[in-house]
């Protein structure tokens, strides 16, 4: 206990003020890294303690007690991670080529591979809100790839045997691995969660689209009465967007494939060889099966994240889509009395105790939320987005983390949404044919038979004294019922005419 | 003819390319000088010609050329340039103090005042897309009120006899005269329209609150039938949102009654006297009886817009209550047959030619696309609010013209929803009880009397056959009618017990 | 002067209450109507006094009414109305193959080509701020076609020879014609002057990348001094973000293309031929010469504006690029004496009377603002592109306005931002070169020469003593001094090595 | 392992589909209840398995369930929890009042007692995004607390004994319960941790621009150079905007204050006693020692979430102000060499392994991607506090937790900053005094005494030449070297003169 004391003393020596002691010693705690002893690491900043079960090293320490901001739920996504370990590896790949020691390059492979499996995230224990440039989450990585691989090796941690710098980030610079990471880690996202999702909750849709399409409904415009439709061509509005997302995402991936690897620390790709950044884009694409290719323009990958804030922008679209969706379902389906009740959702946890039928819309709640908070997301990244710098932009792990963040909770959701509720939806049949044969709106198809006027007379009449169509023509003796059931065919008016 | 060709050569001439001809024609055009000639004006950069028609110089014109952004619409706000007037009315008469010629100093006074009165408005051609200190606004003004004041003393336009600089613009430089404008045009505005009209429109829902207040009806939570309130009591809840709302704005007031005058181009207050900040305060705050004081700081006051920041912050708040409120409007006036019915909303244009009852709810949509404006502004003002540098933040017309459009939409589409809607909404009482007392929550009533359990079963039975809860409960032979009658009082549901 | 008091108390009978005299006087003054007098239009809810002088109807004079709402300031979009002109000749032209009498079809044919050329503009006096599917713009455009083709085949003004609605809107409503004006104005926008503009910026930013090509300068990370670059290499980041706007807008024009026309009121086509749709779409193709196609579900086209949302997020993001690129060139010619100094900026207009040198950066200004607002604008969008309810979504003129809206000013600032900035920029060679040659960050080249150790302690006393790297190499007896001009040569750290 | 399988299957037989098993069990491995078995909870939906060493029930485990969205990272923050032990803690005492048994509401008020001091955090798994009530989050707190109480008296879990509804939730439903959690917990954080962080920031700042009084430096306005300023002048800036971040936050409490609870589920009450909404508000603010008081109008309370979007808009606000200085002290720091160089910030991790004086900005950096993150929720929670419907706003989690994110964030990156940047800064003496008197704008000194022509032709010779003020002057024999020094005086600039 003295010395972890004297290991905090020591942490907390450099700032020269009071030292954060508690929050330090807190979020150890909470990272279970009590238990064990410190051990010493160094950067060029000199020795710092580290707590001796966590891989990471002096940089990573520096930053988690410089960065207290927001606790371990602030932590760097994990998609984050597992990209620094894709990459990681395929660097080591790639620099073996270019001379680096097999040995080493084999182990950082390795130990690179633990990293992109999650098998590590223990040992990642730095926020977002750090420098802008996800310096500190690259050395981070770095650190721990190196102490991995090192005792993959048979060396002992904190001896650099393998070296941080010189052997896990040769080549490389954090202001071109962190924006690479964010490529991949989005890139892959897309492909093997969000687009899989969405297409999950189209295929949903696209049912729900023909097992209702002759179930004949009221219309509704600014929210009033109007011309029927079936149920079935209103879902199939809700397919079209959802299909069109899909390819909103789809488009933004030709940028998103770019890497900026290569550029180094300013673009120019200083230190690296040439072909490096060819090489290295081809590795992590046969490493991910998906098309990154390297960056045309090294200076505009550093500098700006306009892919990011393109990609957001197609989230915050498909947000706006099923916002609109999800609202249509919870209206269409309340009741059970005094609502529209044309849909039956599906009851997945108990509404009232007492009334039946109260089913209350609860994925279209969860979802609806999720489209609010990407949209602000969206306003957050831009923002960041258009605040680079020169050579650089430094609002890389916010930009990051928010799209990141956009996309498993719009892919979250949209699936919780389709398995909890599209895949459930009935139709009230009763309930929309009442709600349809009730319509003054049907009134229009008496106009080729009666006239405009006596048309007009016989729906004024029935919405004065609030009687059916039929009652009021009836009862003005403008038709017979037979008459009025051959003409008023809401059947007859579901498109153009021939 | 000839002249005005040499005269566009010459406007063309500075940049050494293309010249811009037509549009500059065009736009002069539109502002209806081509039947005049020009007159020559010159500044530091040289001779340039005018408009003959026009009070404006030669800053104006090059800012016209310079920046062809956006056509008319795009003109600067008029309460802008109105608060010009003021300011520049203020500052004559404070500068006389300091020494300003009386003759000189009463001659800019009356021209100021025709700016504040709006009688100049034609000649304030620039627009809002400009210098981001809203210098070529401050040197338009400042332009007008010496050529108008020159007129008024017997002399020509463009001879300086009242200099804009030496006179008009005295003590004073466009990094401390366009914030103090803006704080006077966003002040004004406030008081004289905007919480006037927000005070319209919470009269009028109190109004219906009370008006409403026996009117017993469904409650819905989740859009899901809930147990039962008054429609007074649904409006009283509209009407504290509005109240707060007034609230809100008010309580923005302290920080835009401070000016940023005296503070001159970096905030130290070189170039003016000891005393000038204060005095010219009071003289606004004379002018306009609003209670406007001197900034506290200077610095802040040219370098960073908060206050607008802030102001809009409250708006976009408005803004989230409004939406609210016409939504529900708009839900509850659904129908006439086949949505919710219980408001019939005011006629205020045809609807559908032949079916009566469809009262499409356009004020609600004209003030939810307000709000929508109104939130939209809100992260422009942020955006611009945010990205001040050093002594001086020059996103300041932005800032201004988005308050300002805010306020205006905002406060006109508040009277015009309270005149055109709120004002003539009538409760439709047959539906309304129709609703509620078809409601299967009022079973919820019957528990203290026949349990839980039996109280369940009415209410499921009436949900499966979709009768009403006392037909099922006669059915069920667990009440009499009278019993039922007794029991289900939604009138007694809407409080808490003794 | 009596008809007309007695017209606008006409005017003000129906709300029943204290009349909106004044403003509804004051916008007729303003629209310069009233040396004229009125005459009477009528349509389903009854008579209405109308300015003799205007084409417009009843409907379009109720909305004048109804909804005061901002001024003339917040006029529909002149692209809207154009479309509406080019839409109406389209549908007369296609109705006409279904039975429309020609003699009319030509004279709505001619009128509607009028309105198409803007020569009508001052008929259409309507706000945005109105109902919001648009249907009294698009009744202010079948109002005034109907009355001028009237007058075209020699009859009078309100007479409705040829009808408004029987007529000019055969085939239509307001559902599916406003949605279809939205796409083609946006449309014929972004090709005909927005993506012109760009390509003009792309173009002259292109040539400064190459002008500077052999420029080497020091580079900035986190704003601090880093590698060298050229300012080539630095304008060809800018150049690519451009490129990859262009591409981005381009991406969303599929969907733009697709037009919502042969929907009618809920998507159906209801009252519509069958064809009808298709031929409307191909018609307005071969009237603008875009790749206009009928929407391939028109469920979505009515209820949803994704097509929008997904555009205005494509203008977010070329907005976040330019403001990078504007804050960069700002930043880049700070000074002239205390800034950066890299850039000579073009003078447009008077900086400072008498320091020489102070160009303030007022295009990067402008434009930068424009961009805060394009921001602004996408929430607004978003917001109303989300709150669709069934059939129908009314946030229409908002969507449009704040797309069209946003087009302009970034299309026009980008246009303004290269012909008055851009192009004039000239490098400050001096300068660079002096800054290039102080950096210490030159000091890595001489680490193969003289290793880490050495090299380190060169800068570090360069750093302490405020000299050069050279005069503390030299200091140091580390390097001769051809030794040390062999070594640091900037132009060598522009790319990866071989 | 039989058991569990069966109970996951039982877990996943109500859907009727392909169970989500995986994900279940992944959930619950990453909460460490693997080791144990399930217990039987039960609700009005029937039976369900529930991790044994858990205090939650049945509603918990299907809310686990059927949202799983967003994983760990997204469950409901803490201080929802805390403000949920608290506020159950003070309903058990007032119940007690309105007759609870002692004996139960005393072991509520124990078992609440240990979830408002986080002692129970880890039986609350919920995520944010679930029913948009809340209402899974009061069960969660009802389930775990009755569970707990049930203990402390010596019963079993799941046995009821304490029931969640009966006992926990008594006079309480979830639409009042959720809001008022919300409420208490932003009371809580702005007051304990969100204005005391703000405080340290402004002390900070007041204490640099007492330090920084008498350095003289240029100003900078349009980032080009003006006329000078002290630093602590500059300083006082920050300082004020601060200050008033603070007012601001201030101001929006006495809105916070007002607690929804005895609304119950509409807002009228049902179900409670009268009185019952005073004493738990008066409860509340003893047991908190903040200044709760009962709102007002609880339909508001329910329905809208104005204080929310209201207190996210003076967050907001703060944001712009902190981006604005952040932005500022990075641009003045900028360097060593290639930039402003003004300030010296504190190093606090290596910006380079050789390049000595190269401090990366890392303070500002996170602290600006902190303010683009507030921003962005800003605009979920506008978005949220807009769409309530009828009686419910359902984005309450969306809105509370969106807020409490920005304040934790807010606050530690302000202290982050302050402690690890702002209170470290130094004035680098030797460059701002460089800057100032090379400056050109000093000039304006000189036309008192020479007149503005020769003034002017001095700033010309040395802009042209390169040279100082004073060189060009005696150049041109227009002073002596002793006058210009008595002239030029940037002490003399620095306030209005008398």
């Amino acid at each position: 206990m003295a010395m972890m004391v004297a290991a905090a003393r020591r942490l907390a020596g450099r700032s020269g003020a009071a030292p954060a002691l508690s929050s330090v010693v807190l979020r150890s705690a909470t990272l279970q890294t009590m238990a064990g002893a410190f051990r010493e690491e160094r950067d060029t900043f000199g020795p710092i303690m580290v707590p001796a079960d966590r891989l990471w090293g002096a940089q990573t320490q520096r930053s988690l007690q410089n960065f207290d901001i927001g606790g371990e739920r602030e932590q760097m996504p994990e998609p984050i991670i597992r990209a620094f370990g894709v990459l990681k590896k395929c660097a080591a790949k790639v620099n073996m080529e270019y001379g680096l020691d097999p040995t080493v390059g084999k182990a950082i492979m390795q130990a690179a591979q633990e990293v992109a499996e999650g098998k590590l995230n223990d040992h990642f224990p730095l926020v977002i809100w750090q420098t802008g440039s996800g310096t500190q989450s690259n050395m981070n990585a770095n650190e721990v790839i190196a102490n991995r691989a090192a005792e993959i090796l048979g060396h002992k941690r904190g001896e650099k045997f393998v070296h941080p710098n010189d052997h896990v980030n040769r080549s490389q610079s954090s202001n071109d691995t962190f924006p690479t990471v964010m490529h991949i880690a989005a890139a892959v996202e897309i492909n093997s969660r969000f687009i899989p999702s969405l297409k999950q909750l189209h295929s949903s849709l696209h049912t729900k689209s023909l097992e209702f399409k002759d179930i004949v409904k009221i219309g509704r415009t600014h929210t009033q009465d109007a011309t029927p439709l079936t149920l079935g061509q209103e879902f199939s509005g809700y397919t079209t967007q959802v299909k069109y997302g899909i390819e909103r995402i789809i488009g933004t991936l030709p940028r998103m494939y770019q890497l900026a690897q290569g550029g180094t620390a300013v673009g120019t790709g200083l230190n690296t060889k040439k072909g490096f950044d060819v090489k290295i884009a081809s590795t992590v694409a046969e490493e991910t099966n998906l098309s990154f290719v390297t960056a045309e323009n090294k200076f505009e990958a550093l500098a700006a994240h306009d892919a990011f804030v393109e990609t957001s922008g197609a989230l915050n679209t498909i947000s706006a889509s099923l916002m609109k969706i999800a609202n249509d379902i919870r209206l269409l389906g309340s009741g059970p009395r005094c609502g529209l009740g044309e849909l039956i959702l599906p009851e997945n946890e108990p509404g009232s105790s007492i009334m039946p039928g109260k089913v209350n819309p609860t994925q279209c709640e969860a979802l609806t939320m999720v489209c609010a908070q990407v949209m602000g997301n969206h306003v957050a990244i831009t923002v960041g987005g258009s605040n680079g710098h020169f050579e650089l932009n430094v609002y890389k792990p916010l930009i990051a983390s928010g799209l990141l963040r956009s996309l498993r909770l719009l892919g979250d959701a949209s699936v919780s949404f389709e398995k909890n509720c599209v895949r459930g939806i009935k139709a009230n049949h009763q309930r929309i044919s009442k709600l349809l044969h009730e319509s003054l709106m049907l009134v229009t198809s008496l106009n080729p038979k009666i006239g405009y006027d006596k048309a007009a007379a016989v729906a004024k009449k029935a919405h004065k004294e609030g009687t059916t169509l039929k009652d009021a023509a009836l009862n003005l003796n403008v038709l017979t019922a037979e008459e009025f059931d051959e003409l008023v065919v809401p059947e007859k008016m579901l498109g153009p005419s021939d």
